[in-house]
């Protein structure tokens, strides 16, 4: 059944330069809107669900656009606002084999999102009309009042009965220096107002600090995993291992923990278009698999193949429906469909 | 020395999303014209031999566009009357690693060619300037009107001592339900006629009905393909063997049996770009190794290199020339030529 | 205050040669999707009402992408059904001067739209959903099963209370031989039906079949516009009279007729980029008009303004909001905005 | 009656900047063959004709290329030898407004069908298959060789009974220096065997070096032309003259001269896309009405609206048909035609 | 003589949407970097002097890009720094005819060059190396610490000897609120330290508060002018009248005052293709002709050509070479250039 | 510390077929301005010295468009001269997989820089102001003239105390039969001439005629690289051993041999966009390591890892910085940097 699903996050203005030239020798940009709560309620409104999206555009021709590109993807817009001044964007310059793609950001912290202050949203109506809520830890590094507005928005969801998803996202280069221990107490404060999390044993070890004496990443898991599910007493914990190998494809696998047990995904090993997203496609599948009620094992592998395919789409937002991640499970390469 | 070809079949608009977008992402489409008679005759023009096609365009900016582009490719147009009122078209979204292409056809039924009706091609005429004539199996999945066409024409061929070619391609979306069923007289008909035939032993079970105890391809092919030129009395029957590799690489291996013999080509495996058309271009290998005179093994070869190089080549029609199928035939892959 | 309009109408793609080369010189097309009530409830979505598309769109990837493409026009697609097998086509090649552009249409007959049988629409529910509802002479000329569905959907919304807009296009080729005295019953039970009529002169002359002795465009219109609205019973009659220039300019005089008052605007004289689909904008800046209680004269002077600027956009589908519109109509020609 | 046309020529590659940026601004071209022979026997192919094309391409990837593209536009290329090294090239920036186009030529006298030698074309079989052949100035300023062949091959022509058409297109820079001294002797012969020429006054004077004491264009062209066509016999002399206008249009006005009467088709005044090889529709248009027997008014008046199309149309060559031809002359613009 | 020449202000990153599509409706922007300083410094390198820009960009790959492009314009980089995280944006939208264009900016305020602080740049060794140094009133606009960079630079320049060119051109939008009483003092500065001044009697009005009784827009420039030449020790005033007509053509008359006389050039009226920058290319004439000592009249024809072709060229930046703006003061609108 | 550095070489245009097209296919050239002179210095210039380029262009908008080119590289022009008619061009048509590129040479012995007569460069001034020139064996191939002005370069280099790098390139195709004949004692004068030379045993053998009994690469290098340094007195040689591998990898292992001693990098492998130009990288990476002091081993593995980048940028032209290739070194294929 059809749930209505939400997320709190900010739309960026992603510019491209097609092919594999650099910026300095291109003239020409692609661009779309995304964000990882773009890409969530998109991915999710693909499977069936109601989708809105709760963040701020400004009242000009860039944020008329980001508006009508989330229309586009299916996102119910009726909780966006229209304030401020600035969409945050970033330029995206395509890698090849040896050569790593690029990222430059240019105007986040002053976007319309970033700068939304306390009280413009209106928290209270929005938590009766959702089942569940989507957070991304990327939001806990902009600012104290987009933090503030954050917890604020996940304790009503809470109080409200809703379902709190936190993405234990943690991006270095926004915290700065000493940003584990700026970041840690924020994160921890999410943790404890989520119910289903996305996160690895790395994240465990370097955002809240957690030791272990083993070395193999599947072993570190198993120790750590349990223990933080304990410790902030979150139902679901969800994440992946990533392995980029040398060939132009990546190697996937996805894991679940839920009372007390681990179930895996096989290992996907996949041609890469574009990577960027495709850790938000997992999380939808995730989410959608945890609502529908499949099985552990149906969810992750769902989770997985729905990651697998986001990698093949051009941009970041996931675009498959879930009759097409049902057939990627089952089936090997087909040839073309007439 | 060049031969007189012919085909019979239909033209399609190919609009294809450039890329990898979707439909739903894109505002582009590139196009092109095509059809399995055009690729064939195409290609042997390539060869240096004079390709006639037989079909029908509508008397509209549509017709005129495939009719310049027809004349590009080499084809003489001389026989493709204009009437009716569409040209068929079909959609081409490209497909990425585990996300495979798709095609949507549109207008396909109400096209010029499938409406022509009895009598408005001369084929008295034309079956006196042409040495060899190729029909292909999806034709006959049209209607009626077109089965009865292609027979006539056939019938006519063969009376007038040509060669006909007939590739025992089958679509099971085309014939809806029961389809092998109603397919298989239609086929028999055409098999009967034939004196170059196109089709493995899938096509041999699948449409002929035929049964074997062997579970591994090759010997199924043994023991079918030789049964098949027996009952329907046919010179020549070559096909190929595929393989779709997970890491968008193909595998082919082709055959061709003659005089109870059967000769093999090599294992080609290779990187594919547009893998639509390419099963035409070895058609069109085949029929010039026979039509030219190779031996069995050079014309197998021959033509799983044609094969082969379609796969290279953007767009469903084959662009190379016997030169350079001869130089992929004997070199491993090359350096940038100057 | 913002009103429900809906428009019942096909959802065609329009396929355009980009620039100015004919189909037979280019390789690319750049697609959107449109119809009459496409543009209708776009452009009274862009004047801030909820405009809802009644239609009928095919499960498969052309009508996923016409529905992507609607809801970036902020139409409200809650009232398309997806079913049948096709979506009608048209190619657009640009004209230049002295070279007009020219259309060629594609599969309409077969598509979704004009496929969908009696009873499919629930136009009991819908009917108590809207204000207002939009209805084109075109789908007239489909077949039995449209008109038919037209009529029903045209009496629930009268039964109900709502406003029925019809506006009396007429396309010659699509009713062939006689095409005026088989459409006029049909044109006229519609008339019988409708609130606010966009028609002229010419179309009272051509399809309701009155005669007039005068010459003069202007004094035809006053004799036979007022008996018109006499004879149906209609409240408003709206329209233009259009001049093509050789300079690539058009200009356009709007009228509005209503309580036995004619109001002209001003005669706009404007370069025109894209020609198509701005008599839409027209009615949409009429109904707009009507509907927010603006005077006569700004309602004739903004659907003037309106219809302009469609002229200066690309698609089909206008794009301006009230606020540019209202500017458009005060000042002129500025300078770059900053 | 269809008629054999052919034309002597050479094909060049046009390189265009897309839009309207420089060559240092861009980093992208469009290419298309063309040349005036391309263009004529092109446009006479739309017509009904066929048009061969006597010249030479380099069997290299540019040669295939070139052959491909005079396919596409329906020439005849029997008579094409493959052989030399080069195509020669132009690269064309569009101007603007005030800002004139610009061209620059490259390998234009080292190109295959410059280093044609003499006794590589059979012209004895040639002119046994054709009605009519066009020479054109241009080509007698490249080399001794090439005006040898010209000379050569308009001989036969006439010997054969054909029709020889001679276009008196002069281009200064390609003959350096004292120019009209050194191409006079050359152009004379040519006038000798010429049955149609394509000349206006200034033709006559700056390089026959005639005199007049005129000062109307009009005047000058009345005294003039009767001269040379006594002169040199020759039946039928026709041209334009041109006004560039300032707001991006220009003036256009026809003559033909035959049996000792003027006769004039209006002035047309049109907007401008493309103005390379408009003149070369002019003469397609003369030849086209001097061959089917049009009277000389529609012959002029046909040939003026052939030059105004071609203004319209992207690339050197006409793609007009006679029916928009001659829709163009009863016509006033029109709206979209659907 | 060349002369080396230098300019103070911002790098932007100019981002266009092709074509007349608005931001909501493509997908795709061209981009180039431009600025008045890069404007004028390579407008004056394309003339043959040294043109050096004394600005500042950030050390990434936007930054890498913005240099290169400077380098290509044929800009002297070494008085660039590499500093700060960001480069000022502006997303431009083409107007067509009624629709205006529309410029909406982003990160100026953040950029590098309104971020660099006191003493970053090494004035007394870029004043000994240049002639002339040109300022912007918009820089004026930024904050504090522009403004003092600004007037420590223009002072050490008029110290040295050197020329200080200041353009008064205003910006309401950056200067929000009572903008003009704000900007007065700082546009005063600036004018006493100043030898070159582009301004009209509309900034005389607004900017410096003048007030006349004249009605006439020449009149109020003989009266005003002259006065603010006298009152700040102006050497020269340079402007211009521009009308904006509506077919897409402006009208342009240019103005010198200098040893108390006024010359001004023809009234300039021609076809528009992008208007941003154009404004530079008139300042730019007005320096050349001082520095080469043209005569007042050949100084402000050169600067009107000069404006006028700069409106022909795509981008921001003049492209002109002085051989072609000399021709266009010379002749009427050419016909191709081979 | 910076350099200045030289290089002697021609300057071409790329005309790039985009994609995967043929000439006969596309529609559409990508353009830029390319050579090993021009790659080398900008590769010198991306380090950090002043790369000047000594060539001549003609004085037109190719040789403008290409100056603008070589600014936005990096390149100091100030040694370029402007004279003669034509740049030399090459088309490159992309291969796929075992589709082989193809380069299709126009006007390139009528180039400007291979037209250029003695007297013509200020060698004297030029090498007073650089410490390293590179010459390329391919401008060996041109005629006399060239050769006699290599030469000339090369001797004042030495005499002045700078140093000669030499490219032992040799390309077949421009020096007919017997070539190796004809080349054999001008590549010997400039190995006398050369400080440090790039090449490897299969160019001793063929171009210098060397023999040995070894079958085996790498002990052929071993014999004949000592040799040839010993006979003509060379400091340093360097080179590759390239292997192309059938999945669109290629793998690369450098060496360098100096002071009696061979020193080879790692063998890396990896996925090849542009081939074209990669060679010019690695002489780049071997020049600056000697320039710079690097030790042999970092010298070699520096040049391997700036070739490997070449191979995955647009372009002949390297790109990478000195960073980008020491963290290539360094690191395994990254994630998206960020």
């Amino acid at each position: 059944m059809p749930k209505n699903v939400a997320a709190f996050g900010e739309v960026m203005m992603r510019l491209q330069v097609p092919g594999y030239e650099l910026l300095s020798q291109s003239g020409t940009l692609t661009y779309s809107f995304s964000g990882t709560g773009v890409n969530v309620t998109a991915a999710l409104a693909k499977f069936g669900h109601i989708g809105f999206l709760v963040s701020t555009l400004p009242e000009n021709p860039i944020g008329d656009a980001a508006l009508s590109y989330l229309q586009k993807l299916g996102i119910t817009t009726s909780f966006i606002r229209r304030d401020g001044q600035y969409v945050g964007m970033y330029l995206l310059e395509n890698g090849f084999g040896a050569r790593p793609s690029r990222v430059t950001y240019s105007n986040r912290l002053e976007s319309s999102f970033n700068k939304a202050t306390d009280g413009t949203y209106d928290f209270n109506t929005i938590v009766k009309k959702v089942d569940v809520v989507h957070f991304c830890g990327i939001s806990l590094a902009m600012n104290n009042n987009v933090r503030h507005l954050m917890k604020t928005f996940a304790k009503a969801v809470k109080e409200n009965g809703g379902i709190v998803v936190f993405d234990c996202n943690y991006r270095p280069s926004l915290w700065g220096e000493d940003g584990y221990i700026k970041a840690k107490p924020h994160y921890e404060e999410m943790l404890h107002l989520a119910d289903i999390v996305m996160m690895n044993e790395k994240d465990a070890m370097s955002i809240l600090g957690l030791k272990t004496e083993k070395n193999d990443r599947s072993e570190q898991l198993k120790e750590l995993i349990p223990y933080v599910a304990k410790t902030y007493n979150i139902s679901v914990i969800a994440g992946t291992h990533r392995l980029i190998n040398s060939d132009n494809t990546h190697s996937l696998k996805g894991f679940i923990f839920k009372n007390q047990t681990f179930v895996f995904s096989k290992t996907l090993t996949f041609s890469v278009f574009d990577r960027i997203g495709a850790g938000d496609a997992y999380t939808s599948g995730i989410v959608h698999g945890v609502m529908e009620g499949f099985s552990m094992l149906e969810t992750v592998e769902f989770a997985a193949a729905a990651g697998m395919l986001a990698h093949t789409i051009v941009g970041d937002t996931p675009m498959s429906s879930e009759k097409e991640i049902l057939r990627a499970m089952s089936e090997s390469v087909g040839d073309v469909e007439r």
